[in-house]
């Protein structure tokens, strides 16, 4: 009998990165500075991110060494399984295999902390005694936490206000882990405070919590400031999850025609594919499925330009599929999945034409979320919902025989109250007008 | 360097329970009928088990097979990794090793399904279509659920009232594996509704939850009743987390010094030791040491004697250690571990003196799970901080390269308010006063 979860040994964990960026088919259009719109002197970034990081964000090498206090502390969770959805596959009535990269066993319950990891340690060598980040679900605020404790960090975290009010275990979560947590517009920066004589009773937003972050970085010596998705270093942290699914796969002897996963800032989805770039690009017939919500349908109705990172126009300028900085997507209960742009790295294989994008609507997650928990037992987050949703339609349409892997980037046990909605239905479907979109993206700046 | 984590090839995933009832030094003394004090008539158990639970109640096999079906569906999360706690150690700066079996990472999150599944499976082949249970902290309620829902079976939860509405994502978890869950006492027993008509605010209580679950099955053809601990063939399924033990101990070339394990009704601690017993007895240097609250000091205060196993006095009467079945724990935060007595196996062995009980504060508790979070990175259950708190104490008593194992038997994700009580130094130790137990226990009848 074919084993359920496809074990790899700890002797055979990856011992490097895998950095897509000198294989990309079209070079990668640099960030620009806000102001002079030129590209961005690597020296600017030092103010904010530790050098190392820097490094990494635009290095040419291909396979980078993870280090060894790093690979210390992702063996307390990785390798992680990749697991065959047999009751999945049946209760669907394919023929087709299904196998999910279970990242939800990490102590934080998500991807994140593949990428936490490496920057708290990278920040910890270069003398940081604290980190500063956003969070806007908790996710992220989470992983963080988890590892600057592995390390011996401080670690600050702002989370947007309604958020921070609405979820009350992540705060307590990153408090266990030592962490602080401030709810964002807070009393903690000159941004916060502003915001708060304008209007005492702010819900806060990404954008903000984001400006927060990066003026506490900015204004301590001892600090730095961390980011969990869309940057180049990031995706390249996670590519451990696409080199052991490589792996994983050759010891089943099966090989990938499809790979599936959600797309928020694309780290998790990019982590799982980009292992896989070189293979596709001598001809492997490798099908690449980005699953987002119809409420922000970033890479299928964004148009591929550059735009900020964030509302407050503080971040370089990225090239990316973007619905504009000023977009503010559905309060859709996928939390990590609402951002208005997308890894620049994923956004230029999606305009090459390498990766295909789709968007389905949340209560069609749900669905396939609970199909996933009544079938094979766990009960995935919000945002990985898009990822089971997509991996069942490739499913449906996939030959006999061939493979369908898609990346379970995290749990929902802190998610209940979003299941509680869909179960009693109250959720609504978001489509976005297009005239909104429209409206969005008059705000970028037009370069070149 | 050595593996963190040991895991198990699923090929040799144990296919056969071990039943420690042939091999204790000392007969069980029989569950004694309420009415008669005559032991227990089978058939008067078939109302509410089905026939096959009954026999291994009873069964004086050592070992027994686990169906083909059970091992499908255990194999969605066993075998689990025994993991190398070297952070942890090195924290302690101790010289010995700590190991921690892992069976948080089932779909319930905690070891509840080792046994929801087989109770599960062997209901649905009798034809059984729906089982009823009550759930106190709601960790059990949690993984019937899912038990259930991976044999297309219905499922009807009485969570006493007072957890019901402070834990309200246990009650959406239930439901989001099929489930339905009624708060205790609810109108849908004449035993419920009789208590509401007396008390319409009453909080429940396990006893009054157990009366409603029985009463539900004994009322209904389709339905039988679960029971999550305390008796044989609970324990029995158990023994697979300790079969599972031995064999990874084997793989690191280790063997165990000391088990140690939380008890509440006992069925995680007895599943780590049980199957070690026979190496006990044979002469072997296995020290087992279970760790209860000092709040619910049943072990370690309590008589060992023939009590009811519900204040409702409706169960058999069970010869174990008890602190009287009108006994009313404190309020602590590990809701598993309030239990009066416990299962009988594990107290006749403590009785034997094959067995160490040691008692502990929940603060002290929590310290040890922080201590293990911020090495680990994993969050326990609080019933688990109790595991984890024996297993220091026995580590910085222990000797260079001795090796304790406990069972990490749950996580603590859906008791993060717990935490922030601990965390804002809100929690009160709780001693029990000795003429209050002595009170309880002239409750108890007089046998033989």
């Amino acid at each position: 009998m074919d084993d359920v979860k496809i074990v790899l040994p700890e002797s055979e964990m990856p011992s490097k990165w895998y950095n897509a960026l000198p294989d990309l088919p079209t070079p990668l259009a640099p960030p620009l500075d806000p102001q002079t719109k030129k590209p961005v002197d690597p020296d600017q970034l030092a103010v904010i991110f530790p050098r190392a990081v820097i490094e990494q964000e635009l290095s040419p090498e291909r396979w980078i060494p993870i280090p060894q206090p790093v690979l210390d502390v992702y063996r307390l969770y990785r390798p992680t399984p990749l697991v065959r959805a047999s009751r999945l596959e049946k209760a669907l009535g394919v023929k087709c295999k299904i196998y999910y990269k279970n990242e939800s066993v990490s102590p934080a319950g998500s991807h994140k902390p593949n990428t936490a990891i490496p920057q708290a340690y990278y920040n910890k060598q270069e003398g940081v005694k604290r980190i500063a980040t956003e969070t806007g679900a908790g996710q992220w605020g989470t992983a963080l936490s988890f590892a600057c404790s592995m390390f011996g960090m401080a670690c600050t975290v702002y989370m947007v206000k309604v958020s921070y009010n609405q979820k009350p275990y992540r705060k307590m979560l990153i408090n266990a882990y030592g962490g602080e947590i401030f709810a964002s517009p807070s009393e903690m920066t000159r941004t916060g405070r502003a915001m708060l004589e304008k209007d005492p009773d702010c819900a806060g937003s990404l954008g903000l919590a984001i400006s927060e972050a990066v003026e506490d970085a900015a204004t301590h010596d001892d600090t730095k400031y961390s980011l969990g998705s869309v940057l180049n270093h990031v995706l390249l942290h996670q590519t451990i999850c696409g080199l052991e699914t490589e792996k994983q796969l050759a010891m089943a002897g099966d090989k990938p025609d499809y790979l599936v996963g959600c797309v928020g800032g694309g780290s998790n989805f990019a982590g799982l594919i980009l292992p896989f770039l070189p293979r596709k690009l001598a001809g492997e017939n490798i099908r690449m499925v980005a699953v987002e919500p119809k409420a922000c349908p970033t890479l299928t109705r964004g148009q591929f330009r550059y735009d900020y990172g964030d509302v407050a126009r503080l971040t370089p300028l990225l090239k990316m599929h973007t619905l504009g900085h000023s977009f503010m997507p559905a309060p859709i209960h996928a939390g990590g999945l609402r951002y208005h742009g997308d890894a620049p790295i994923l956004c230029n294989l999606v305009d090459e034409g390498l990766i295909d994008a789709e968007a389905y609507y949340q209560t069609d997650c749900f669905d396939a979320a609970k199909l996933f928990l009544q079938t094979e037992g766990f009960l995935p987050a919000p945002e990985t919902s898009h990822a089971i949703k997509g991996a069942i339609e490739t499913a449906k349409k996939a030959k006999p025989g061939e493979t369908v892997v898609f990346l379970y980037s995290g749990h929902g046990m802190l998610d209940l109250a979003s299941y509680d909605a869909y179960m009693s239905g109250k959720l609504t479907n978001f489509d976005y007008p297009e005239e909104n979109i429209v409206e969005a993206l008059k705000d970028c700046p037009v370069i070149g």
